[in-house]
């Protein structure tokens, strides 16, 4: 308590890999478990709808992503951990905020304004095929925001956008009702430690197809790590560590000490081979704890569920008293 | 239950007058005692936002207006009678239904396009003063009659796109999520009964400023009914009833045998201000003792929460197993 709010938004779609855990699982944990903030993890499940309409699979990813955060070391005693859709509160600012945003504010998203572009470049009408959901995002994240008065959101540089239109719409709320949303900030990494390259050495990402699995089995780690493309480099040429992606991934991994040696060896010329079982060697000893940890959660839903449920009691008993607040602003107090 | 479900949303603003009455209490209130109907009405204060950003105002009117319809003998006991936002499954089927409503539908609403065409007229922004919840209530409104599935749904002309918006939309979600909404209907009043004309002769409407208040002083009643215009026939005149202001607003409290001895009075030459003292024994008949209960009522603000309470509790008890099969159609269903 008085201590900074920070809000972390989980998208519940996919399964995470390596990459997903360098640049958002890890440092959002270890940040977490700071002193002098208090954090806010949600699986933004309401906006896994706006793109994913199979079932089977919002659920799967849903539980995979809470276990996987679970396992990587959130600790739900410690911070407040929960899916948006068990937060009624959430919805119903939704539509508070909605009344007070500007459309031509919505007009200007960048997500909605791509999806338009390409629509015209393809001789279509601006809005084919474009829901509400896409459309309405920024304010359904606002929400998430202002319930809890978060003062910092960490978010990839595409998202800044949509901190400034929450503080846009807080701003025009707390003017018209006379409210004191806090203005929340974008917190976006600035070094380029948060992207962690894939096998073909671009953004490890889905989209790439270049992703290796976080809490698959060992044996699928170990294969991944083997994709890793390098060049045709004999043992005993030296090589550039620099322009590796054998030595990137390691470099996440390592400690500043071990990341020097494995600099050295490369320099001395290490087989491929070699410097990928070391590699796979590194991560596997990081990741085996908490992948068992995983396989046990995964095993056992309830236990997930159980926990998402206090957390959601935890996040309710936040959200709520200050939805009944802004309910007495706009006029919808009860009558006794 | 299993028979026709009908739900009247009660916008909650202004103070109601005769015509209100005439026009839409009296009318729902009537239907709601049929045998093969179950009625649902709510106080749309969620849609109140939209326009009206002073919460007092918001606050004042949605009282008057439950007090209002209880007074007027609405049956809280035979109808589910609540307030919008104390239901939060209809803030959670909104988002729900936002993730499927195709923007384009949204783009095409009258009340939407109005506005920007006096935008452009006015050589604005299209979207110039327009805020999303101007643009998303159609989503919102299908989102009131999909929570309890109602089979009809009475409105005004200027509302019917909004019910083809509705079933558009629950059309959707059906063929997507493999869904069973009901696609609801518009009822329209065929008739012109359902308009009562105002103090100069056009439709009593609040914009006009030719209303008689319904549930004022009985003094009041009387002086607004000695404003409407007449013509300067005198005594012992014949008139004509069916271009009589006085006639049409007696005729919509008269019985048959009432109405046929006024016209006759009229033939007859009855003078103006004898029509207007039978005009005021008539309605404030009518009018001495829902009045003596709508000052009850307004004394005791308690009272009606209580009212409103209940009938929340009935509403969700209905619309939460719904949201429960809607949530498990598109995935958010609990772990365990």
């Amino acid at each position: 308590m008085g201590n900074e709010i920070v809000l972390t938004g989980i998208t519940t779609t996919g399964t995470p890999h390596l990459g997903n855990y360098v640049g958002a699982i890890r440092p959002a944990i270890a940040a977490s478990q700071r002193d002098d903030t208090e954090s806010f993890f949600f699986l933004a499940d309401y906006h896994a709808l706006i793109k994913c309409h199979d079932p089977e699979r919002v659920q799967q990813s849903r539980l995979e992503i809470a276990a996987t955060w679970l396992a990587s070391g959130l600790d739900p005693e410690r911070v407040t951990f929960y899916r948006q859709s068990d937060i009624p509160e959430i919805s119903e600012l939704n539509w508070l905020l909605t009344c007070v945003t500007a459309k031509g504010l919505m007009n200007r998203a960048h997500a909605y304004k791509a999806s338009v572009d390409e629509n015209v470049n393809n001789g279509q009408d601006p809005d084919f095929g474009i829901t509400m959901g896409l459309f309405c995002y920024p304010v359904l994240m606002a929400a998430d925001i202002l319930a809890f008065n978060a003062h910092k959101v960490p978010v990839g540089r595409d998202q800044i956008q949509h901190i400034e239109m929450a503080r846009d719409i807080a701003g025009r709320f707390n003017h018209i009702f006379r409210e004191h949303f806090v203005l929340p900030e974008a917190v976006v990494a600035e070094d380029d430690s948060a992207i962690l390259k894939g096998l073909d050495g671009r953004k490890m990402s889905k989209s790439y197809n270049n992703t290796i699995p976080l809490f698959d089995t060992e044996k699928k780690l170990k294969k991944g790590i083997n994709k890793i493309v390098t060049n045709l480099l004999e043992p005993g040429e030296p090589k550039d560590p620099d322009n590796s992606t054998v030595f990137d991934i390691y470099k996440a991994f390592a400690t500043p000490e071990q990341t020097a040696e494995m600099r050295q060896k490369f320099f001395d010329g290490i087989a491929w081979g070699e410097a990928k079982r070391e590699l796979f060697e590194l991560i596997n000893g990081q990741l085996a704890e908490p992948r068992e940890k995983y396989l046990e959660l995964m095993s056992n839903p309830a236990l997930i569920e159980d926990i998402l449920q206090a957390g959601a009691a935890k996040a309710r008993a936040r959200a709520k008293p200050s939805i009944e607040a802004l309910r007495e602003a706009v006029g919808l107090v009860k009558f006794a």
